[in-house]
């Protein structure tokens, strides 16, 4: 276990690590934040920042230096960093989870040997083998870039295949991945934690909408029948233990069916706090980001227990000019991550609407 | 308003400004300390610091230029340094509250002017003035300094006259006040916030326990009855008024006689955040440290509702090497300032214990 006092380094300087950091300093930890942009919100938080690109080694290798654990608040740093401050001082998750979920070939073909259902699949790295892929999944399906993917940027639906060519060229050159389309009735997600000693907590599962590809809220209790509550945490704990996991994961699901016949699949995965967990700051005693702390110090994971349904809302570019109305609502938890610029698109802060206590 | 993005300054370097700023980072806002100590704990949590002595006039004049509001931590910054920010920057809550809370004798006048019932007291210079308070009050009686008392440090009680020398020698010269000891039931606080805009927020009421002087407990709710505890409401209301307030006020209260009996003195006022509101941090939805930050902000205050009866405990000294077992205890939220140095009576952090809901 870290002493309170021990300095906790975060690669990456955006909301998550500034959310984190507030979780640390709350625990007498702190936080020292390494990011390339000077303007990262995470750097008004914490009295140690380093400002550099993730493949300047001799500031890897100053910060791996400077502090007692190493945690990442976003998945595409790059995997040769994590390696190489892994040699001075641990990285908690490591870098295997980091790899699988850089690459979705990687990261399907993982799930799908434990075990976990995901949508069919097949690798493509150009025309015949895009066509092969079509011919053995079927439309519609989805071609997504295997790498760099997030809030639905580098896909294209596949619905007819005189469409294939189009969607291979929006890929501009990059591996690529084709999966079958799934027709979901709902996105729902999971954060799970789990400690340095083996430890899980788990929260409930949020019920996610998207608006132009990017998360727009997530709603607690989700609209899904216990047992399949029930299997998101034990697919959740699953995966935390294949992965001999320490820190907060989110596990993003496709739900088809409803009621009874509900099935579950695995979209993807992302080893860090998360977005749809939120909510979990002001529903809950302790949060993603506080559990996401505990596990990476080494500290005992507290209850994830949840106190209240709760609404979450991003805020989306000019949506944050908003403030001052939200910040007159009564009911209305207001979080700013202090960004700069606002740019259209951009996540600049949400909102938890908690339900009365029932 | 002031928009997000903004930058609150903050006199004092403690856990207060410590809580204080995260508060504020959670909403957007930007902190800037001004604080002697180098290893003032409030330092670790924000981008901007000033290391300087509140006599430095150069410094503050910076310090003014740098921020967009300043409000203070402790009730011991000097009124000249405050007055002296005032000239350039708004500064709440103002220097009229500072300078009376600093003063017994000023704060129990005004108290009294105002009809708040306070025990009687009178003011000592010497042994004659001393001898003529005792005939006038009776004894027992507490010989305190006027000025620069906290935590039980500059107190003497007289219980019999022979012992008036002696507690006249602890004074150390210091301008002293005579106040007629208050053979009370219990002693209860209340955080009263008041927004720029006029708004109110009152928390519930916190009965408080001292062990060698200093706060060790706060218990919400108090063992007293509903109309005492509407009027330490009222009496926080008024003196919110009466100081044309901006911003977090704590209160305390002395409770003489048990149910239909109460009656209710004013101990003292403290023109800030609050150790007996630390409880509203994990109790509220919204705590005393984000409703201050907003009244300075002139932002609309948020509910000062609880969610659930809670226990605030203390972390003094060695008491804070019991983190590990406090951080398993699953409904003790743990809370450490990051102070380097543990000393003796040195508060280190706090506990809130949550009842279950009800």
């Amino acid at each position: 276990m870290l002493a309170p006092g021990s300095t906790i380094g975060i690669l990456g300087g955006g909301q998550l690590g500034r959310m984190l950091a507030l979780a640390a300093a709350r625990l007498g930890l702190c936080c020292h934040i390494f990011a390339p942009d000077p303007e990262s919100p995470a750097f008004d938080v914490v009295a140690a920042r380093t400002i550099a690109e993730y493949d300047d080694g001799r500031a890897l290798a100053a910060f791996a230096a400077a502090v007692d654990v190493v945690t990442y608040e976003f998945e595409n740093v790059p995997v040769g960093a994590v390696e190489r401050i892994g040699m001075t001082v641990q990285v908690r998750p490591g870098a295997k989870a980091l790899a699988i979920s850089q690459d979705r070939v990687a990261e399907k073909s993982f799930l799908r040997d434990l075990g976990v259902a995901v949508a069919p699949f097949a690798e493509v790295a150009d025309r015949p083998s895009l066509d092969r892929a079509i011919g053995a999944l079927g439309l519609p399906a989805v071609l997504k870039t295997r790498r760099l993917g997030y809030d639905g940027k580098g896909q294209a639906v596949i619905r007819w295949a005189d469409e294939a060519g189009a969607a291979l060229d929006r890929m501009h050159g990059a591996p690529a991945i084709l999966e079958r389309f799934v027709a979901f009735q709902r996105e729902i997600s999971v954060i799970a934690v789990r400690g340095a000693g083996g430890g899980v907590a788990i929260y409930d599962p949020a019920e996610n909408g998207h608006r132009n590809g990017i998360l727009h809220t997530s709603t607690v209790p989700a609209r899904i029948t216990a047992a399949t509550a029930a299997k998101t945490g034990e697919i959740a704990a699953a995966l935390l233990a294949a992965l001999d996991y320490v820190g907060a994961l989110g596990v993003e699901f496709f739900v088809a069916g409803e009621g009874g016949e509900e099935t579950l699949l695995v979209n993807e995965i992302a080893p860090r706090v998360h977005n749809s967990g939120h909510w979990t700051e002001d529903a809950c005693a302790v949060s993603q980001f506080e559990n996401h702390v505990r596990a990476v110090a080494g500290w005992p994971l507290g209850p994830s227990a949840r106190h209240a349904d709760v609404a979450m809302t991003n805020l989306i570019g000019a949506e944050a000019d908003d403030w001052a109305r939200l910040a007159a609502e009564p009911g209305a938890r207001l979080h700013l991550y202090g960004k700069r610029e606002m740019r259209p698109g951009r996540k600049m802060g949400h909102v938890n609407r908690l339900a009365k206590p029932r």
